[in-house]
């Protein structure tokens, strides 16, 4: 164990697209739990699209990241001493650590994980946020049905590859947006999706009419701008949109592009419907039961592409996000593979 | 009788704003009833924003008005002749009668109205479309609970007119969105609404903020474009935004501008639907009796304005409406005051 805790703070607010100005290396000495607290040694970290939203000085979900105030994010870490009797030395918990190496945390914020069951890195994908995200968003606010189309952008991420491989468990026919002809490929050839649209292959209505003949009845949407436009072009009578994220314009200088096809709400009597997990933490529990069923059984297929060097490399992997280089969860690794 | 037939038929597609090019004026010889068949002389023709969208050749909840035929229209007139045994000379009636001065229509179009029990000019207002649409948009679509608040856009027109009074009368507060002090001195005078707000006169979001200091819960939306976007900053959380139409949009040359502030449907779990009031036709019976019980008991105004000069004066008064010229419902007079 380091007697200094590195740590990523937000040194300015971004403006548009993130630069490295707009994060600070930081060090501190390592803290020491009080009563109650509990000192993790981060492993993994969790990298999501959701991460600009924080960076904005906007009412939102949660308040926004301060200035000078370590990254919020999601991790996943061993417990390095406690005063919290729940917690043991040793014991692999998950929890808002934020980006730094060692995380100082009330031990009701931590969530043990059992990491013979699962990899640490299912707990940041599959089984953490990720899962929880594809799992209510698609049951809960869009409602597929047996026999239906449904059809998601963002289809290779990490929210994006469960929604898809959820709805065809459910007897869905599901057609995947995605960058690229890899990526599209890993969808229909690994996941079992019935489609893959690339969005960077030309005209994206043409495809989605093509993938999705009798019409889209759930929009998971990830992207927002462009491909939200043209799912809207090929609704069904009574289809729902489950707004998740709209990661083409987080990066946005100037205002969000607006869906300028929304009068298709009205033409097809549709719904447009935004959530927010953390309304269903209450009931994560359920969904990971079923969706470690599905992984253990074979019939969920979870990806993570854990990059390696530290907090000094969150910045720049966080932009793989946003240049759509990642495929399934992506994932920073803090402390070294074994633990130590 | 006269023996020729006026009408208005659709001589061009317009692009973007209309003109008077659109129109042709057209006679044809008074038709005969064959078995099953109404001829019905037009006293009123309803005037809608929903018209200009049945001019563009683009696939929506009705087909497109075909070039060369009479311009589609809601109308109350009076039976001149009749081949089905429900309908005798002199019955007042209510259908899809066109834009001309006589409508031969199979009996199965034509909707009988009770001309004692309210003017011929309710049942294209308040016991019309425009009422159904207010009825069904808001309490079905929209679902407002006593004391949350309620904003509707195009406050003063016909459908939003209603819609805030039944809100009223259902216990909310009230927030109406209209163009000019005349217009808003009206909702809050007479209709009464807790307050309106002239999207004219300036900063619209800072307005709503001050009228709906707790959020809006209810968002019933006939306008689009900024008032559309202002609205989504107000947004209590799980509000419901009701798309009823989009009559800044209406006649956009270019693509409609979609509401950039979209995200807040995920921040503020909110949800953003529309509808088609055709969807509601069996039930309308039902909208009917309680919208004619608060008529009857004056906690609904129903306001029509109602212009004369005929078919002929189709075009331009149809653009009142793109204007904000009229407060209420408006009505052209095709035939003579006293039906003849």
């Amino acid at each position: 164990m380091s007697d200094v805790n590195h740590q990523v703070r937000l040194a300015a607010r971004p403006h548009g697209m993130l630069t490295p100005e707009v994060w600070e290396l930081a060090e501190e000495e390592l803290p020491v739990p009080a009563e109650g607290q509990v000192l993790v040694g981060v492993e993994l970290i969790s990298l999501d699209p959701a991460m600009r939203g924080w960076l904005n000085d906007v009412p939102s979900y949660v308040p926004p990241v301060g200035i000078g105030e370590v990254m919020r994010a999601g991790g996943v870490g061993r417990v390095l001493s406690s005063a919290d009797g729940r917690f043991a030395e040793g014991d692999w918990v998950t929890g808002t650590t934020g980006v730094q190496e060692y995380a100082l945390l009330d031990g009701a914020e931590l969530t043990p994980i059992d990491a013979s069951l699962a990899t640490p890195e299912t707990y940041l994908g599959a089984l953490g946020i990720s899962g929880m995200t594809a799992y209510f968003g698609l049951l809960d606010v869009g409602r597929p049905e047996t026999g239906q189309t449904v059809a998601v952008s963002g289809a290779a991420g990490s929210v994006g590859s469960i929604v898809g491989q959820i709805a065809r468990i459910r007897g869905c026919r599901v057609v995947g947006i995605a960058g690229g002809p890899e990526k599209c490929a890993w969808l229909t050839g690994e996941l079992g999706f019935d489609a893959a649209v690339d969005y960077r292959a030309g005209d994206l209505r043409a495809a989605l009419r093509t993938a999705a003949p009798e019409g889209i009845d759930v929009f998971f949407d990830n992207v927002g701008g462009e491909v939200l436009d043209a799912a809207l072009t090929r609704l069904s009578r009574g289809a729902r949109i489950v707004i998740c994220g709209a990661i083409s314009q987080y990066n946005a200088a100037e205002a969000v592009t607006g869906p300028s096809n929304y009068l298709s709400l009205l033409v097809k009597r549709a719904t447009m419907t935004g959530f927010v997990v953390f309304d269903y933490a209450g009931r994560y529990r359920e969904a990971a039961r079923e969706i470690a069923g599905w992984l253990s059984d074979g019939s969920l297929i979870a990806r993570e592409e854990v990059i390696e060097g530290g907090v000094q490399a969150f910045g720049e992997t966080l932009m793989r996000l946003f240049h759509g280089e990642n495929t399934g969860k992506l994932i920073l690794r803090v402390g070294a593979p074994d633990g130590g």
